[in-house]
């Protein structure tokens, strides 16, 4: 039983109040806890650990898996939550509960390097919470960001940026990762990557979404859909200092102020959005 | 110059007639011909052979390139066709006119095992020319076919198959290639392959195709466009009767019946229809 210190609102939780998952709960799932005297962060898949695939290491795809605050599991929007030991993981002192709250989806971020080579030239597409996140992991990296309110941000995080997406040639990036939802960004990855490309898929999206299958077809794209990810290098990176997260803090309200700040982070354009019990 | 022996009528084909990658000239690329006494069948990509793509090897995805029948080139519907001769390929004599119609199209099924592993549980989803070509090259596959008329031509075949999706187990195929380019079928392919397997897309679609994105985030699927492929493995498949090709030919028109040969290649059900210039 882990004592919330802080937890963070992402659009998953968002679409969750939407219908996304058909969750019925407490939602949350980003958060920095105290237990027994040890500050700590928690991945947010409960595998079975006896099924086939858990057995073969893929535990994050158990098909009995509870996930916290999003399937079958009350989540960390509360003062305190249950979460299974194995799950846990101690904090470095020179990480602060604002930056712990962003180990989870840090390490969603860093899924991508399990899963493609990333020494190409690479553009995410989405400028919030998750984008500015994977945007600082990648190396020769190009963010689109069309809101004129995020370019002192995305200077002071050293990044790469466009306004436009007509400043950026056809089927010229290795990799595109797509963090925003949009339709219309899908679209804008399968025509900016390369033949033969990587598109990667980071958000959770409330509803079926046009793809341009022949375009895919031809271009012998590879679309890929990412979760969660290894936690080591996101608490690593936030001790480093190497990714910065505290930028990205809109505001913190009281958890008995929740729907206040959930409509908060509903607003366009506002970023993450924390939550702290009394 | 090549003469013409045989032409082969492709999906493509009656896309391109409905406007697909707008295309304006002579349809038409799969074929066999005759040139300087050679039997011949050709591959339809024509790169400019000196860009970046063209030698790195990827001529296939030349920006500048041409291809046979369907991009900035006429195809074969015709009685002669001016072919590069680097796209020639010799036939031996054991491969028939009417098998070799079949070397481009299987080609193409050929390319699905330079992208991926091949070695677990397939599925094929539709059963038409291409999904019974790429059926015939895959390991321990099914192929599911809604059509009775189907059954004697699936057996003849040696093919397993199952005539309702609701047999099959949701999570349960390592790979999954839609053949069929319909819409619901992506959805099915999303629903029948495990989690971190792959979907190829072999077909062309004449319009974007709903995705359930989620479905793919969540399951972390590779989503994969797959074209054309290599022509030595499927000369070889023919001639060595590895596939079987002769039942899977509905009728042979001559070229001057062209139109009633597409009308009869685009009802529902029917086959490999092929056209032979006078």
């Amino acid at each position: 039983m882990v004592q919330v210190l802080l937890a963070g609102i992402c659009g998953t939780d968002l679409h969750l109040l939407r219908g996304y998952a058909d969750f019925r709960g407490i939602p949350g799932h980003e958060f920095v806890g105290l237990v027994e005297g040890r500050r700590v962060v928690a991945e947010i898949n409960c595998p079975c650990r006896t099924c086939a695939r858990c057995r073969a290491g893929l535990a994050n795809h158990c098909a009995e898996r509870r996930v916290l605050g999003i399937r079958g599991k009350h989540g960390v929007f509360a003062q305190k939550v249950a979460i299974p030991r194995e799950n846990l993981h101690d904090l470095p002192r020179n990480v602060s509960d604002e930056q712990a709250v962003f180990v989870e989806p840090l390490a969603a971020a860093f899924r991508i390097f399990e899963q493609v080579e990333t020494t190409g030239r690479s553009l995410v597409l989405g400028d919030g919470k998750l984008g500015l996140l994977v945007a600082q992991l990648l190396p020769q990296v190009t963010i689109l960001s069309r809101r004129p309110s995020k370019q002192s941000l995305l200077q002071k995080l050293g990044l790469r940026w466009v306004a436009n997406a007509q400043e950026l040639d056809s089927d010229s990036f290795d990799l595109v990762v797509e963090c925003s939802g949009a339709p219309a960004l899908l679209d804008l990855a399968l025509e900016l990557v390369r033949p033969l490309g990587t598109v990667i898929l980071k958000s959770s999206w409330l509803q079926p979404c046009p793809l341009q299958a022949s375009r895919l077809m031809v271009k012998e794209i590879r679309l890929l859909g990412s979760r969660c990810g290894p936690f080591p290098p996101a608490i690593e990176a936030l001790a480093t200092g190497r990714v910065q997260v505290e930028p990205l803090i809109d505001r913190t309200f009281a958890l008995h102020d929740g729907l206040e700040a959930l409509e908060r982070a509903a607003t366009p354009g506002v970023l993450k959005v924390l939550l702290q019990p009394g």
